[in-house]
């Protein structure tokens, strides 16, 4: 359904019509200009050549930094989504299933099913506060599973996972022998300071999947990395040998002077954010919508009770605002996700009329 | 081999010597400045977003110009190889075998083992100049023989393929129900015309893999494509959703800059390299190696008879000149590869002692 508003959206836009596009998490700011420059200025000193399929040294020791392992546990991958894809695919390839909370980003079961591996889906409730009931988890594990998929903060929710639950999940998938990918793209400009799987260490089990998209406003350049034990990243390393050789070397100097600016821009988008998302919470509520508040930017995922998310979606497009429905991300009809991502009186209008047509 | 042979070539310059690469397939030149000024041009004017998993369409539109099909028939990759990896995948990954003639870019086989597919090689000898042998051919195909690579003109050899030989291969190839990828990377800039296996039509089992890196000296940029019927165009855009997502969207301006410029760009490369190639084959016939005449830039594969080529590769790295022994392309002991992909004189210095080394 994701895809059918897309491409309505795009219709109704190539027909003329004037659509506030909430529905994909693709930030309206453009690309900071220094991370553009120093993409150039690589690309003339003549960074245009293969290189290694770990990526480039500095860029790794500097990611290494930032989340306090060793370079050799680090490696660059043409977004985030090809790290996900090389660490399931690993695990996965032989036969096994992976167990995936909900709401989720659908793109981890389609990209389980590019390979054949099975997925099993654990439902999380907004009246419970998303949270993982670590009962059933337990019970969903069998002797195939292998793999557990945290996305922290969550899309769509943008609620992080408390520290209480994650504890007890990292215990039982460490007793039971499963790994842990924790996807924390939303990690680092998230609202509150939220517990990344590397605090309970670098195990062989426990894999971060992280990108610069969200971050650095930099979705389209496709640069991402894991953290993982060495043989993890060595394995990654042989399949980008094969497959993607490299992340290109100009853009991997782009990610790097982003780091280096870090503290600047993530305080920036933070700060931008956290304004929509106030703006956001607080019409949405007087409209009598139910949802939990975001622990990070981008995304709230709102609920009324009786309302068919999908159909509401698409009467919604007519009015000009694109969201995402519910069912998007597992089986929440009554849901959709609105992706804070236009500028701000664009966002303004938009959330206007999601009240109105919830009237 | 030619791993040890890189790694020791890096060792040796880290200690400070001089060593000419003529291991490696990478052009000495740099990307053309056009084409990096029109990556610049497009990040600066916001080309730094998600996009569309099948490329950009002006970029489609002008491939599909090139080789005389539809836009609907090209998908954009992030590098050729990963278009190779995508068919290969999506043909084998359901079990078969793919049959491969040697010598050849032992990349094929690490692709077909990192997700177990079968490997059939099929040996071709300098004295046949490289000719496929088609009963071998017939024999080697069963029941579970899916696909078939070639590579023309190859690597290493830089031999094409004549066309009474690609005529009867895809002849039987049809007949047996087999799909043809032809990697033709180093066509557009091969010193005699080279048939594709496009002038066969563009059904469902011929499958061009192309790219950027070589005709534009762009091996670092990481892009290229398929030219396929739009059934598998769509299953591999249907993969790169899952995977890469989209190739920099300003990449492939770039590229379409490339295209754009191609003429000019094409035949510069061309005249340096078989400027190259005679000096080189001159040489080597002096010093009495026996070799095919390239039909494409890059590569000479020679052999002396009786000598060992890993011994001679690794003796000849500490006169300063790396080369690829032969065994990293099959069975082939007593040849070597050598790239003229190094300034003009450190190509006549490094021929100089190859000739010498041999004595």
């Amino acid at each position: 359904m994701l895809y059918e508003i897309n491409e309505k959206a795009l219709k109704l836009e190539s027909d003329g019509k004037k659509i506030v596009r909430l529905n994909l998490g693709d930030p309206d700011m453009a690309t900071p200009p220094e991370i553009v420059e120093a993409a150039y200025a690589a690309m003339k000193a003549g960074k245009t050549k293969y290189s290694s399929s770990y990526g480039e040294l500095p860029l790794r020791k500097a990611i290494a930094e930032v989340h306090g392992v060793e370079p050799d546990n680090v490696v660059i991958t043409p977004g985030s989504k090809w790290g996900i894809f090389a660490t399931m695919f690993l695990t996965l390839k032989d036969g096994g299933n992976v167990i995936i909370p909900t709401p989720y980003w659908t793109a981890y079961a389609l990209i389980a099913k590019s390979f054949g591996a099975k997925v099993k889906l654990l439902r999380t409730d907004m009246e419970d506060e998303w949270k993982i009931d670590l009962a059933k988890l337990e019970n969903l594990i069998d002797s195939e599973t292998k793999m557990i998929i945290l996305n922290n903060p969550n899309n769509p929710t943008s609620k992080a996972i408390d520290d209480k639950t994650l504890d007890a999940t990292v215990e039982l998938a460490n007793k039971k022998g499963v790994t842990i990918l924790s996807d924390e793209v939303y990690g680092a400009i998230a609202f509150k300071k939220t517990k990344s799987i590397l605090d309970y260490g670098t195990g062989s089990r426990h894999i971060v999947s992280n990108g610069f998209s969200k971050t650095f406003t930099m979705t389209g350049w496709r640069i991402g990395y894991l953290v993982a034990d060495k043989l993890l990243i060595d394995n990654v390393t042989k399949l980008n040998q094969v497959t993607i050789n490299n992340v290109p070397v100009f853009i991997q100097y782009a990610a790097l002077k982003g780091l280096e600016l870090h503290q600047q821009i993530a305080s920036n988008i933070k700060a931008k954010y956290k304004a929509r998302a106030e703006l956001a919470t607080k019409k949405l509520s007087a409209a009598g919508f139910e949802f939990t508040q975001p622990d990070a930017p981008f995304y709230v995922f709102p609920k009324k009770k009786g309302t068919d998310g999908e159909k509401y979606s698409l009467d919604l497009l007519d009015s000009g605002v694109a969201v995402a429905p519910g069912t998007s991300f597992g089986d929440y009809r009554e849901h959709f996700r609105i992706s804070l991502t236009a500028p701000d009186d664009q966002i303004e209008r938009a959330l206007d009329k999601i009240c109105e047509a919830a009237q």
